[in-house]
């Protein structure tokens, strides 16, 4: 068998590691195991929405309404926009995959920061794309706009608030970068953790209608994080209806679950759960910036739902991972991103009380 | 914006219409509306599957295992396969989109009967690839050679049993074809209908393990139809290592959802739901022989969930599909695959009722 070429520079994804794999490796017993890896919802899944799934599981046999016509009602009454600008996909994950696929080819290349959300390099490597960083995690205009000048990319991330740094871009900026390119390099404005940036100061906050006014930008958004939905893998996309319409050709019928479907349907209905997730966040998150000053190391201030802890040479991040997880402590380590620093999704209290007790033994 | 020129050739797939959609355009009450269009389980879902679903709501906060290393295990189990022969997909369907992306260009062309699954032509249409098609809706062994010898097809689909017509094509015939080809074409077989062949007649039952012997050769498999769980989207293919390794290149992370995976690991324990949904099948399946034979109109033999009705000239099969819908029974119309035709899923007894009484009235 020939294989597609471009296959041959693509790795596999490593997604963060399962509490299953805890369990079966360390023997570590399931409910001792802390998981502040994957940007999960502390609090759990929404009461509300894990008692539509419960009622709806007999009904699991029945594909989805495949037009997604009440989702995309409640989406577009959220964001005043119309269902035309809407797409969904199995988590905003897909909607970025619809968004390589109908945009990339050998010849085009992407641009996005030092550090940021895998995927869009994944992406991009599956079209064969050339992939261009600047030299910043943080989304600087003048390194983006040198790049940009300089390659002319199809595709311009940018992640704000970032995914794994926690730093965010101001709305000012991220349109100053969308002014300041022409209509035939899409700008990606991925909001996966908007919600938390938006809370806590208003300058970052990004709205799909903030973007709708340009033909060659798109806002993603994701029901995995506030919203406490990462196992169901629903997200969306919103842009003009043009844009729209070009990434459907690209999507499967029947691409999320009748009961994601259900599930999503009743988050937009429910902006408590989400106020309540960001309160906790808030609070919880002070305590890992002064365990963090305390004990003498750096962090990046986060807009996110997670803290990404900086090390010097004294601290080896990839030793300190491997450590908390034989002790059922799981969190990701940053090596891979080319940084000795680790991102903690901030938890409960008390899986956070875990955390500094065992990072503190680790370390000591 | 510039888009790839593929997608100037490509028509969105338009999905059977959902019962949501029927109470909205028609004003009929949800439970007076039967749906024999998208051949789901007529039994429902399975009511283990259910208790599984409804006591894991409330972690559909957590990503799922992406290892889904006891899914893998479960078929494994089932098929005598290592771990290493198994790709899990959003439906098998996404197992499709895989193949098609790691095997074809718009240099290569794919072959497949004149009548089969719809999205082998999406998807290759995705990557520019020619579409070839034999002139029989059966998958005829002298004609999937002339084509293979004048177009070298990268790919060739063999849907046995074969949807929408309900035939089959027997082992010895696909050994036939994967015998016959050289190891730069990969043969697919699809079966995700197959426990419904291997019950009517042993000759059609193909397993993971025929195919295993051939390096170009994958099964495809489906927890959507006998296992009833359409809405969980949740399929799987088994190839030789060399091949599942290349296709996990364009697997996205986290591709079913945890409830997903956690239904599939229940429906690999228990066979007596597809077994009790066979018998209701092939009990309920001789009446729309019967009732074909009496209405003086022929049929495809069916070796699936559903049965094809095929009409001559005195009879619609799109004005039949078009009053069937008003009266709130949604079968599906087979004029966009070239035939004067009605496929229909197989219901319940009292399903099957509502239908027959329907259609007389609308033919009479």
């Amino acid at each position: 068998m020939r294989f597609n070429k471009v296959l041959q520079n693509i790795k596999t994804y490593e997604a963060g590691k399962p509490i299953e794999l805890v369990v079966r490796e360390f023997g570590i017993a399931a409910e001792d195991v802390v998981k502040l890896a994957s940007n999960e919802n502390p609090i759990g899944t929404n009461p509300a929405i894990a008692k539509v799934i419960r009622s709806n599981a007999d009904i699991a046999h029945l594909y989805p309404d495949d037009s997604m016509f009440e989702l995309k009602e409640a989406l577009s009454l959220k964001f005043g926009v119309e269902d035309e600008n809407i797409i969904i996909g199995a988590g905003s994950d897909q909607v970025l995959e619809f968004i390589s696929r109908a945009v990339l080819d050998a010849d085009s290349s992407v641009l996005m920061s030092a550090v940021t959300f895998a995927m869009y390099e994944i992406y991009a490597k599956q079209m064969g794309a050339k992939i261009i960083r600047t030299a910043s995690y943080e989304h600087k205009y003048d390194e983006f706009m040198e790049a940009y000048h300089m390659h002319r990319p199809k595709i311009i991330y940018i992640c704000t608030p970032n995914n794994p740094t926690g730093d965010a871009t101001s709305k000012e900026e991220v349109l100053k970068i969308i002014n300041a390119v022409d209509n035939d390099t899409l700008v990606v404005v991925d909001g996966a953790y908007m919600e938390y940036a938006a809370a806590k100061d208003a300058k970052y906050a990004i709205t799909p209608n903030d973007l709708l006014g340009y033909e060659n930008a798109i806002y993603l958004g994701t029901f995995s994080k506030a919203h406490g939905l990462g196992g169901m893998r629903v997200g969306y996309g919103v842009a003009q209806d043009a844009l729209i319409k070009e990434l459907y050709k690209m999507r499967p019928p029947f691409n999320i679950t009748t009961l994601s479907l259900f599930a999503a349907i009743e988050a937009c209905k429910d902006n408590r759960f989400v106020e309540e997730s960001i309160a906790l966040h808030q609070d919880q998150i002070k305590r890992y910036e002064a365990f963090a000053d305390e004990q003498g190391f750096k962090y990046i201030e986060s807009y996110t739902n997670f803290i990404t802890y900086l090390f010097d040479e004294n601290m080896d991040s990839t030793k300190i991972a491997d450590e908390l997880l034989k002790r059922g402590v799981i969190i990701r380590n940053l090596a891979s991103y080319g940084m000795n620093a680790i991102r903690i999704t901030i938890g409960t209290a008390k899986q956070n009380d875990v955390f500094f007790k065992h990072f503190s033994e680790v370390t000591a």
